[in-house]
């Protein structure tokens, strides 16, 4: 399993993923599901993945390769003229990748499938962040759910539900996904730090405090303890239910 | 879907299940989804069901009939020897319902399959708590986790996990089951109120506050309503997360 948000703030995107992906319980390895591309001055795109491996790796090195042979007749995201585009292109990209697996007769339990999250801003127009689905097609955020989850999304979404307003700084949206994240972490196995977070600040074309959350993480360990406390606390002091016995 | 919790203390059993049903979302009812039997003397069981409604009240209505004619050559709940036999026979009789209706050519949308969780003493033992699959075999809830959920079980869970103790009273573990219950129905639109509770005190042979909370329940509200602010409380009181953005 996977988990990843991507959250659009007033200020600019928020990215978060995990690094968990696993073949059966007992096959466990670190991957990283958080990718980015810009050129500082009109371009920035952040990719978070979820699904099958093999799948969206497939999907960021057909995206690589592209802007790595600009002679390529294949269109690179950099030259794309809006997100919109960015979007078809990337959910093209998926659902022919895909295809290809799944038409060589496919024997895995599992399908190639996977849903990708794409966010980022092109210059002349405002940040956008849209969800990709395997069959190539996809939503964007609006203004009443300016947040997209992937993979494991139920244990985090209350927090995300009771909290996310679009007018956070950087600082609380990052603390809002330390706990939404420590929530998923605590309630699924198959989804584990280390974590990787990502800030864009609107109109920077740059990615900015690209971090990676490690299991020893100081402000990650000490949200994850006092939100445990907190939970703790809270429930001791609502009101009593009377009962019979 | 379906959300159904039951927990073992050290004092006795606690019950809750919710009363959505629906066939497609445009196609929802609300039906009881916990059922129980008892003698006052030497047994007690309550069933909650989650699954096919069709499944379920078949399952219920074999073990009623059988109750209502004694000389049926079935045997009652009423008169087996242990909650063992209890559990193994209702997890026959599920199936073989199950069983009865995938054989006649299935032709839905969705399997036929329910899942129970059972509990609740016999004179002579302890009170013993079940969970029972589709595939007739089943699981004792243990010393480690002395509960069970069955149906839309991920948002409530964590409060669950947290909060949990067996040595708690009826008025706090009913409280931790109004939490769980008003995270789910908060997240899951296919879980709804009004809920069903039921305790069962040891040694009893009889459960006792039989109670159906409805969607005015003023405890209800208020715990729903506290526990929101709460939760956004202990966030606003978390350790700040440092940003470069």
């Amino acid at each position: 399993m996977t988990y990843c948000v991507a959250l659009r703030l007033d200020r600019g995107l928020v990215f978060m993923s995990d690094t968990r992906t696993n073949a059966g319980l007992d096959n466990i390895s670190t991957f990283r599901k958080m990718y980015s591309w810009s050129d500082g001055e009109a371009c920035a795109v952040t990719l978070l993945a979820a699904g099958n491996l093999a799948t969206t790796q497939s999907v960021v090195s057909h995206l690589e390769e592209r802007m790595k042979a600009p002679a390529d007749r294949a269109p690179s995201i950099l030259s794309m003229p809006s997100m919109f585009q960015v979007a078809r292109m990337i959910g093209n990209l998926l659902k022919d990748v895909i295809a290809e697996h799944a038409e060589t007769g496919q024997r895995a339990d599992a399908a190639f499938n996977a849903t990708l999250i794409v966010g980022g801003q092109i210059r002349g127009s405002e940040p956008r962040l849209f969800l990709i689905y395997p069959e190539g097609n996809f939503i964007e955020a609006g203004e009443d759910t300016p947040w997209f989850q992937i993979g494991e999304v139920k244990y985090g979404r209350p927090i995300l539900v009771r909290t996310f307003r679009p007018e956070m700084t950087f600082s609380e949206a990052a603390k809002l996904l330390y706990v939404s994240f420590d929530s998923t972490i605590k309630a699924n196995l198959s989804v584990g730090l280390p974590l990787d977070m990502q800030l864009y600040e609107n109109g920077s074309f740059r990615p900015t405090d690209i971090r990676r959350i490690e299991a020893d993480d100081e402000t990650y360990l000490a949200i994850s303890e006092m939100w445990s406390e907190a939970l703790t606390n809270a429930f001791a002091h609502l009101p009593e239910v009377e009962t019979e016995a």
